[in-house]
């Protein structure tokens, strides 16, 4: 015996399977048209159930698969019903009416800066906004507040570290204030090891800086007995710290740029566990701007926690092509049964494929915010 | 005109896809039947790939509607063919032998506990193991090397808080000593503002702790113009170095336990921003425990960047009726191509289904780790 015959049979299941697929399709889009004529929404969750019952019940043991296949199958001909019917009116019109161009060169716009002169977000700044005066705001809901009350036209904050993960503080105040990302750059995070000029290594006792950057640095600092980590509130801050001190035994690790600003002198360079250690900076705004380059995606929803239920929401990207890069999951507070996600996926909003998803997404999903489309620069 | 006829013809078109996708199935189990007497491996990417390009192929318009239903049919066929053979022996066997008793009361146990006593950590380590006295570890891959030295038994240390989000150089230490999560504790964060013994609020001007307490705490400093936030490097620390302050201006956001413990007195409970905070603190061990009553499963698995890849790999924990309850992505350093992805899921790997499916799981997913099956106590 071979497989041969047993692929054969299976050839010719799929060629009728396809037949009938073909044919549910078009019924599908019979459905949509009088939907569309009767002004009646296209989501009607009992009759799927019942249609999806149904189909498990006449599978017999193949019951729990075939469930899924008809989930699919449901995923499939709502996206088609979608496409033909242009749904999500509202985020719609904010797409096709929002800004190309990021003034990124206008040296009069406000930029608010999360931390302080010379760490990485205001390296991040120069690199996006070469002309501007940023002003500093810590903590990073201060960020948000400067562009609230109209202080600042853009705001610049750190969103995820390829060591330590994503911000949830700042998506939290995303979605507090209904903000949209407008551009990101990713920064190099190479710590230096910085003292008062004339200080040796072996002179060293304490080195100050934000947790992160000595929690980066953890390989080299506890492999020498002799130095104590202690933590400060900025890696800025801590150079400043250590510029101020009489004596030489106190060191701050921080970014080129502090060093230089605060007069000390570079020992070390590059020094962290991971060479490759960068920072995901974003630039936010109330005005929604989608330049013409803009690749990444950045969105969220909620989901009831019941099985399958983000597979099915994944379906419609995987239908569209899409590719995610980061999906993320956090509990709603106060709603045990619910769950957030934050999703990154390559696209652009203005594919007429990428809009209508995303316009059919804010129609279905409970809480669904269209965060941004933007280009990391 | 009605929906009905519609829905009639959509009806008969079910009845015979299901009529269909029942002997597709069980083609599917005579293809493994024959694989199982040949020694041959379930998965065939190659003629998957076939079968989903003919598919779409023939669907004319509805092409990439059709390769995502066989993309789901694919894998519901393969988690059928594994549920037959029994795959990922391995695996199997590790889960078949794991220990079943977590020793929580046995007073011998010794214990590696992440930071200082008093804190909330230790709270987590009293919680579970009343009888033991934890020797205290910081940073977090001391706890690990406690373990793999064999100082140690178990580790406690937090793996995810209800506002910070999860402790990513935790999961990254799982995956370097791929040690097994054996148990975990939800511990209310219910910070105390504590201060010299007879400090009235009004006197103080700094107040010191760990930069996640103070950012906890951050609406109730934030009002308050006279205090200055000070970071510290733990809570507990935080309440010992004020303890030792000679003037009455400093206090420490602390647990009560802290307060007490270094003689302080507590001004205000409570006080942090979102009342309910919790952090999840997890016990991790070189063996494998998997209590009966467990009902939560943590594993991770890398995925190959591609479209549609997660909604594939979700499709099967959709399919045995698996929940959810976290997920969340990571690039893998050095490979801009490939994501890791860690899951949460309620379920108990003694079910036979489930059993079956992350034994599947094992020999078909790139880096799959199962990290444990345990009940949050």
């Amino acid at each position: 015996m071979s497989l041969k015959p047993i692929r054969d049979e299976i050839d010719e299941i799929d060629r009728q399977l396809i037949e009938l697929y073909t044919r549910r399709m078009e019924c599908s889009k019979k459905v949509a048209r009088y939907k569309m004529e009767n002004g009646i929404p296209i989501l009607n969750t009992e009759r799927e159930q019942q249609v999806t019952e149904l189909a498990a019940e006449r599978a017999g043991e193949y019951g729990p698969s075939a469930k899924l296949l008809y989930s699919t199958i449901m995923e499939l001909s709502r996206a088609l019903q979608h496409d033909m019917l242009g749904s999500g009116a509202a985020l719609r019109n904010e797409l096709l009416t929002a800004k190309k161009n990021v003034p990124y060169d206008d040296s009069s716009v406000r930029i608010a800066c999360f931390g302080a002169e010379g760490a990485y977000a205001h390296k991040a700044a120069k690199k996006l906004f070469p002309g501007a005066s940023p002003v500093f705001c810590s903590p990073f809901r201060k960020v948000f507040e400067a562009i609230q009350c109209g202080q600042a036209d853009f705001g610049v904050i750190p969103i995820e570290n390829s060591s330590a993960g994503s911000v949830i503080d700042v998506y939290d105040l995303m979605l507090k204030y209904r903000f949209h990302i407008v551009s990101a750059a990713d920064i190099a995070i190479d710590h230096c090891l910085a003292a008062k000029p004339g200080a040796q290594l072996s002179q060293l006792r304490e080195v100050y800086s934000h947790p992160q950057a000595l929690s980066q640095c953890s390989d080299f600092l506890c492999a020498r007995e002799n130095l104590t980590p202690k933590e400060y509130v900025s890696t800025a801050q801590a150079a400043r710290f250590v510029a101020s001190q009489e004596d030489m035994t106190a060191a701050a690790i921080c970014s080129e740029e502090a060093a230089e600003k605060y007069g000390l002198e570079i020992i070390l360079r590059g020094f962290q566990n991971n060479p490759e250690n960068t920072t995901r900076f974003i630039v936010v705004s109330k005005q929604l701007y989608i330049e013409p380059d803009a690749d990444k995606i950045s969105l969220c929803f909620a989901l009831p926690h019941v099985t399958g239920s983000l597979y099915s929401a994944l379906c419609r990207f995987a239908y569209h092509g899409l590719n995610l890069t980061k999906i993320e999951s956090r509990p709603i507070h106060g709603k045990s049964f619910e769950y957030f996600f934050y999703l990154d996926f390559t696209g652009s909003a203005e594919v007429p494929d990428t809009m209508n998803l995303l316009c059919a997404l804010s129609d279905e999903l409970v809480d669904f915010s269209f965060l941004g489309n933007y280009k990391e620069r």
